[in-house]
């Protein structure tokens, strides 16, 4: 088939390289055209283009254009397109890690216009290009079925790793739920990892652990390899920051799990140790040792450290 | 080589057949005899057994004996062996869910026999006869060298399986720390899911998320491939309890935390939300309603439910 | 001063009283005509009016109308004022559990009617009668002045207890941060006597250690005092449900957590066993379950219950 | 009455004072002399001791002799009692942190030698001199008859702030309990000041918050006292760090919450963030970002800190 992917970034340009390795063929943007340009070469199924006036005017309609663009400016990339001609009968996919309440409220937008609008969660990484995504997408049976030759595509095991998992808003609603148990079990991990390498008396070799726990226990998983391969290329990942960042899926799901009035006490405190690793000279510490002085007696002054 | 298996439960009796499967000679004993002649039924590599002093007149010295019995009970086998004449030079190798301090407390006592001792976790479940198991032990070269054979027999993909990961009391340590993660990784799966099936707006097929999370996604795993088993037989999984039982090794890596000073929120809470699905009628409820009716001025009675 | 208190439930009811009590002028409005009656049954000071018609004929100009209604009514109860001839100058207070954002937004859309707007938090529950109530309100400097005779006469400690903590929004922000720590400080409670209750060892009178708690410990607070009081007229606490529900605050203030990007632990988890008290048959439990008959090679039925 | 109190400590130190200014014959003894002669200077009712056989010689028996020593050192201190001559008719009481499975033990051993033992949890702080402490005691009743006259003199309330809560073990039991309590609330207070101080919006005034909350709200408390005086020295708590030490009694009250099988989520958390707050540069965060950076394809380097 014929589709436009709009953000050639890490997942957006290899997305577009796999379709194009299926024979599919894709109208490429990027805000910076070297990028479409680099990510189109060597692959005559990529057509790099400058601008979503170009977008448009290549495409025949009805369009289907997938955007792989940073959630916060999802927004605006569909105003530019709307000013740059989208018609009635167009498709839009969304396959960021949008909210889904704000894929709700696109689609109605949209659907004034005539548009189409599907969200797609899109697991993978960068391993997706060679194997595939996990993808799951939500919206109009018309509009799954339009793009259904590009998600096979994409999909990991020959294609079987998509699912039309309900209406518009369904499919960013599940990747949401994906990420959260996504934290959860890092977090799982890099506490028993942690506890390990605290139990200096055993001096534990992590990367052999880590392998043989990828041979048949019941941890065996994905997480768990990509686990096992940095630790044998850094033991003690000495490399590394114990800085953890976090994007917006974890947080949502925690907010998700407090509107449905549903306890997620793993998934909110693996979110919430990611918080806690950010923060310097926090100001809880410093209240719980006001109380601690006041009654032990202590004058106002640093809690001790060994 | 040739070895004894004590315990011949669903671990134990996969166990003995997964050795005898490789060729080795297996003298099995079980509490209850006809078990054992079951295990054996149809592999002659397999000699059940009545009782410990055939066990021992059996095997020729320096024998190799495998326990997998409940750990509470892994004490009185020991002693029961030695009255039934374990000599200086046997082995005896706890491959159950033991504490690994009590392992260390075994293995100096039977060092003043001058028996050696080695612990190794073992995971896999009801999989392992088939797959073979993940094996970390602890103990010195010496143990570990002579059972490697049969450690190469039960080790899942094709023999490399297995670990020696350091003294004794090293291999329970891991494995509690393998069953710490463990518990978190299932606690996250399970708030996922549930948030999925209370979203009833979007009519989640749990089933199909299941399984498209299966290919390509970050969250793959063998638990989850376990979980999308489940749904696909029952899928509101209406059969089941939410009563969540525990076994003593996630309670185990909590205190070891504890001792530590290792945060281990996540694992802990996994462990703690088990505690809760076996309360009914929570003191701690009516504790939090008394001050509730206190200082909202109701009289003291049950809460109002919906 | 003159003013008027809309809404005569349990928390506004005391209120006008207090402020009769303090020589005030309250002009009360209930929904219910019976109710205003009631309350102002022996307080010539009380001036029940049956509707907002009324009630802004009644008060001269500018008008303080204070506001102790549900938040799910706040804003029908302001445009129904508006309707009723709310003029340029009046000001309204919300003395209930908003949120401080939609306090927020309302007070930008009455200053384009140039009516101002305070936010007032307010705790003390029913002893506030009595006792005076603790008040955090947030407006502008005009708008607490002029509504501080009133402040005064409804706060505790002769009149000490309310301060002006900063704009609007600003006052429901701070009720809200106390609320979240008050379900914090009601779970620790609630765990701490529930293992006390579990120590079956002991035989513990908790009537007796929340009395001896009261004199000169540690957790000495008014909800060690109201657990005291409840225990005292009721040992085991039999005639309450475990069943505990919440309000809004305690949600918003995880939500708030969640997007300053603070860790709450205690307080998030606190707000959830809230919510797992109300669950029946929790998903997340058979989930667990189904991955545990998974591998451990157990049918999927119902986990055993001893 | 006559007793001796051992360990001159902040908290043995004032107890013995106190004991003396009601009149009570007081028996001091501490590993350095000058600290029990400074205590007893003033106090005719203090005799300071320069060692056991002193102390015990001084006592008439039945003697009663009150250790206020840390837990580490209270099985060596009772040893040199009992080889300093303490006869059959004395007793013991331990009024510091013990574990009560020590003091189990300890009375178990002391009963061989007809030697009383009560277990005396004590909570107050320096501020149990001027008010009193709330005293909570195990033990028989021959035990606590005989203390009697001294738990009264300690008791805040006038006397009233002791109890005898049960057998040997229970009072050091609810001490722990209670200061599990002790710890969940101050993290809610800690979370909570710490969500009004990252809400730079509001620029809140920390100090006025707590000292409106201490009039009349639900979260009066005497913790909150405390806080409101360290916010009035130093409004910000720059002085103090945000390391938080712990002690024993946190860890056991989770210890033994594994042991019952009673979820204790913000009891634990409350530790688990004192933990938190000591690591520097935490191994799980490391482990978190080895698998965001393997699946996310990123080479392994430090997360980027913004």
């Amino acid at each position: 088939m014929q589709l436009a992917m709009v953000g050639m970034g890490r997942m957006g340009g290899n997305m577009a390289t796999r379709l194009a390795l299926a024979g599919h063929s894709v109208t490429a943007f990027d805000i910076d055209f070297n990028t479409a340009q680099a990510v189109a070469a060597g692959h005559h199924e990529i057509t790099p283009v400058v601008n979503f006036t170009t977008l448009i005017s290549t495409l025949p309609a009805p369009r289907s254009i997938w955007l792989m663009v940073p959630h916060q400016v999802v927004d605006s990339t569909i105003t530019a397109l709307l000013e740059a001609g989208l018609e009635s009968g167009d498709l839009i996919i969304d396959g960021g890690n949008s909210n889904y309440k704000e894929g709700q409220e696109r689609a109605l937008k949209l659907e004034s216009h005539g548009i189409h609008f599907a969200d797609c969660g899109t697991s993978g990484g960068i391993w997706g290009l060679k194997n595939g995504y996990s993808l799951m997408i939500g919206g109009s049976d018309v509009a799954i079925d339009r793009i259904s030759p590009a998600l096979t595509a994409l999909a990991a095991n020959s294609g079987k790793g998509w699912a039309h998992v309900g209406p518009v808003g369904a499919g960013h609603f599940v990747k949401m739920v994906h990420n959260g148990i996504e934290y959860g079990m890092m977090q799982a991990f890099a506490e028993g990892f942690e506890l390990m390498q605290a139990k200096s008396e055993f001096n534990l070799d992590l990367q052999q652990i880590a392998q043989v726990w990828q041979k048949g226990s019941v941890v065996s998983s994905w997480l768990l390899d990509l686990t096992a391969d940095a630790l044998q290329q850094d033991g003690d990942l000495t490399s590394l920051s114990d800085w953890m960042d976090d994007s917006g899926e974890g947080r949502w799901t925690i907010n998700e799990s407090i509107d449905l009035g549903i306890p997620t006490p793993v998934l909110t405190l693996a979110l919430q140790m990611r918080f806690r690793s950010r923060q310097k000279n926090a100001f809880a510490g410093k209240v719980v040792n006001a109380m601690r002085a006041g009654f032990g007696g202590h004058p106002i002054k640093p809690a001790e450290k060994p």
